[in-house]
């Protein structure tokens, strides 16, 4: 059954030679979580100076992506898809195949067994010669993550590219250990007193679930995908890449990478397929209920997450939904360097991530910082301040902020000054290049924590460049709403700035107890809405804002079955 | 909030003395899945020449639990139920505190933070004490297993004992290795180019979902209530265990063996607390939807698995439901051993294991032998007479069969015959020491499997003494109608007989594919029904019979999650 790897394009041993060492440092660095990363982030390293598609061919071979039919050599094709339109304003006027699944998903299963057979250590190999190719093409992947999220350019590239195939890699590597916990076989020989022992032989085989559905997202198609992508990929399942209609180019690249890497490998390239869909066919609601599919990861609103969870039973659902984070204010001892992480925080993609921090509670009697006591007013104040200092010049705001991915972001915005008293209001920024942009500062409501109306407000959350500043009448009152908010609403980050060990020890008590992952005293150079692959974790898994963390061993255990044979030796 | 473990009758110190190095023996086993086990499953290694309580002092102590009110000195009592009735024929006439869970589950939360800080190497060790101590009274358990399940003396003393503790300690090991993947903490420095690294520091804790519910089975009360009941309170949860009404007392022993320990160890003993239910009061359904029940395991009936999955929404559930287990005899090499071998799987315990052999699929054109050609009907009818060989004597019987462990297994007995030809009739067997038990020899119904009525009988699970002996078109068909079987309703386990090794490849496929563990040619002392901690897995969670596996990194990453707080070094 195994595919005949020694005759293909791409030997073993050449994956072996390519990747080994690689994925033998990804093992390490899951075990450490220190900062590890094969991918460069600069832009800078790849092209001339280093390896890959430099900055021009990568945008010569996106342009040349536009206006096209994207091939895809996958079966079961049932007419043509897509109408994409840039949030900077440019349609991209790309069609994908869209799928049968009566005929595609067949196809996929014939897959399996081959892939199976082939071993926890050859599909790791694959997979990362997939993400190798992937990043070799960063540039090229940067304006399809830019042209369908809004992503600034280096953030595209950053989080499209390098950080995303970070997040794949570390999936890869989780996949590989916890197949191999297990050996392939052992002798086993139990004693009998004085008899002659029993002996048998086992085989242990890792089995895929079956056939595994991604459902792609709108504002991070790649580094929320490839973890899914490749955890199931890796444990032997055939992948199912539904992109969000907004977002599709990114996968699909992806996708076809995947086929081109399969194939030269000796494998069948159905094991990676594309389903791109037709305005409001709902295709994700059709595929998720099919029997055929047996895992599916899902990044998205809470409501359909919500849906999977319930009716897709006959598969595995990881979700990552929505959540209202939190950063408690209670003291600092670096008052400017809190201000400007913060605003950083608030500003980076326009807050449309769902890691961005949406309440910041502050008590209403103030705080104490190094800059002495700064009323609530005060603080709030100097936060639009802030704000406004970082985003005053209309090209570096374009650089943080990209465009707003989509219409209902900038409806929420705009009916956001409705909800309470604006500290600091939205303004549009002229893009300098692609002038159909929307590109819009975040807006900042002040809200009396105490009123109950206020509390609708801040414990919804209003994805996009929305913060509320939410006065509270103590710290302990704040620890008690993040407890509240953990519990009923979800996070997938908290953030506190203090400088008393006790408040400190609070606030990380009702993260460990309501599962929630905390940054504290951020006044630097790393941000609460950033994770970095094989150090940080993405969510937990463990409140309402997700069932997942990225990357852990639950995040793949679950993914394959070992199958045990036993006979007598 | 750790608690003061060095203040504690039973201390840190103590307690890796004890257990470490077994521990680490656990682990290595896990990861070779060799044969080992520190649980001695001979009765005689306990007592005078050994560790722990000698069979007198084990049945003295079961005595003197009878007809009195078992003690367990846990919060938010509600009266007292109990009517266990010995399938030998004895009422045990004890009763045990009846919850109110209003009162009880609150204080088995309050119990939580100490045991989170307390760290995965301190829970695995207080865990092995538990284990340890219940090995001492392996005796008495072996009493409480047989009169509450009806397996005999040796098998509930091994089964219930021994072998439970090992499954137990399985769970352990696996819930230590997978908390302790993650380091406790690390330093994350990330280059900067020329500038200074960014530097953090993290810690990452394992913390708890929330309480944890065992419901037990009655037929293996310990041996699969211990993987569940170890695997949460190893990662952190407290457990309250829901017993079946009628085999509430080994649990009891269980759960007042580890408040013991916890006590002792200076822990919260409502970590481990009791659920015994009023007759009809259907406990397990009104907990298993509490919020604060975020794990369930569950062994029995597919009906109850099935609603548990879909209601217990909060939860993580694992199952156990039930199967159709089947063995297919293609040919053979030792036809006498075959016989032997199959005659033991179908008596051991009068078939009430979910892992016994429901369906044996012969072609109905007979099958080759060392012994010549049998025909389908000589197979069967020297099946017939290896049953009646080997349970023609009383005591022997008895002591293999055990007794019926409830009146809905003597009725499905009953009513067999009615299903097809009967090729071996059930008879009853008196019991040499306790007259009223119900003792009765499996019945072998015969089966066209080409008709359709046939379908409906051997397609759904009989549980207790009864097989299928089922005639099939071909080997092929055989194994067309395991694919079938395995993928409509489950099997825990699969057999089969060849010496053909296109056959044994086929059959392998089947189960790779379908997600079963098989176990070809067994013909000595090793048997498709049993299965050992360590070295094998009871079933592969990946069909219908059964969610979860025993034990693997799937069956424990989910009970925990890890909360990961940084800050700036």
């Amino acid at each position: 059954m195994a595919a005949d790897v020694s005759a293909a394009e791409l030997s073993a041993a050449q994956l072996t030679q390519r990747h080994r060492a690689t994925l033998d440092q990804a093992l390490q660095a899951i075990r450490t979580r220190e900062y590890w990363s094969p991918h460069p982030e600069n832009p800078k390293a790849y092209g001339d100076s280093g390896t890959g598609q430099g900055p021009a061919e990568g945008k010569a071979a996106f342009d040349a992506l536009c206006g096209t039919e994207f091939g895809l050599d996958q079966p079961g094709t049932d007419g043509r898809v897509g109408d994409e339109v840039s949030p900077y304003g440019v349609e991209l006027r790309i069609s994908y195949p869209h799928p049968d699944p009566d005929v595609l998903i067949p196809a996929m299963r014939a897959a399996i067994p081959a892939w199976r057979d082939a071993g926890p250590e050859t599909r790791a190999l694959v997979c990362m010669e997939i993400l190798a190719r992937i990043n070799a093409r960063s540039h090229e992947f940067a304006h399809a993550v830019m042209h369908t999220t809004g992503q600034a350019f280096t953030m595209a590239f950053q989080a499209g590219g390098p950080h995303a195939q970070d997040r794949g890699l570390e999936a890869v590597a989780y996949a590989y250990e916890e197949q191999t916990r297990v050996p392939a076989g052992a002798h086993w020989v139990k004693p009998q007193g004085k008899r002659d022992p029993v002996r048998l032989r086992t085989t242990f085989t890792a089995v895929p679930r079956g056939v595994a559905l991604l459902i792609g997202c709108n504002t991070f198609p790649t580094w929320n995908g490839f973890p899914g992508l490749f955890a199931s990929l890796a444990t032997g399942n055939p992948v199912l890449v539904k992109p969000h209609p907004r977002a599709v180019l990114p996968l699909a690249l992806t996708v076809r990478t995947a086929r081109e890497v399969l194939a030269e490998a000796g494998f069948d390239p159905n094991l990676v397929c594309l389903a791109a869909e037709r305005p409001g066919e709902g295709l994700a609601k059709s595929l998720a209920v099919r029997p055929e599919i047996r895992i599916i990861d899902y990044t998205g609103s809470t409501a359909f997450g919500d849906w999977l969870e319930a009716n897709a039973r006959q598969a595995l659902v990881y979700t990552e939904k929505a959540g209202v984070n939190t950063v408690i204010i209670d003291s600092t001892d670096d008052y400017r360097g809190m201000l400007a992480n913060l605003s950083f925080t608030l500003s980076l993609y326009s807050g449309q991530m769902c890691t961005t921090t949406q309440n910041l509670l502050i008590p209403r009697d103030g705080i104490t910082t190094d800059a002495g006591h700064k009323s609530y007013d005060e603080v709030v104040a100097d936060l639009a301040a802030a704000l406004q200092g970082l985003l005053g010049d209309d090209q570096r705001a374009c650089a943080l902020l990209g465009a707003l991915v989509n219409p209902q972001v900038r409806e929420r915005l705009e009916a956001a000054p409705s909800l309470g008293e604006v500290a600091l209001s939205s303004r549009a920024v002229a893009h300098p290049e692609f002038p159909d942009a929307v590109v819009r500062t975040p807006v900042l409501i002040s809200l009396d924590g105490a009123k109950p109306d206020a509390e609708a407000a801040y414990l919804s959350e209003c994805f996009g460049p929305v913060s509320f500043a939410v006065a509270v009448d103590s710290t302990a009152d704040a620890i008690a709403l993040l407890r509240r908010t953990i519990r009923d609403k979800g996070v997938m980050t908290v953030g506190a700035y203090t400088t008393s060990a006790e408040v400190e020890r609070a606030v990380e008590e009702v993260c460990l107890e309501e599962s929630a992952n905390l940054s504290l005293n951020l006044t630097g150079g790393v941000y609460v809405n950033q994770t970095a692959a094989f150090a940080d974790f993405h969510g937990t898994g463990g409140n309402p804002a997700a069932n997942a963390s990225l990357c852990d061993g639950a995040f793949v255990a679950g993914r394959f079955r070992t199958v045990e044979v036993r006979r007598p030796e």
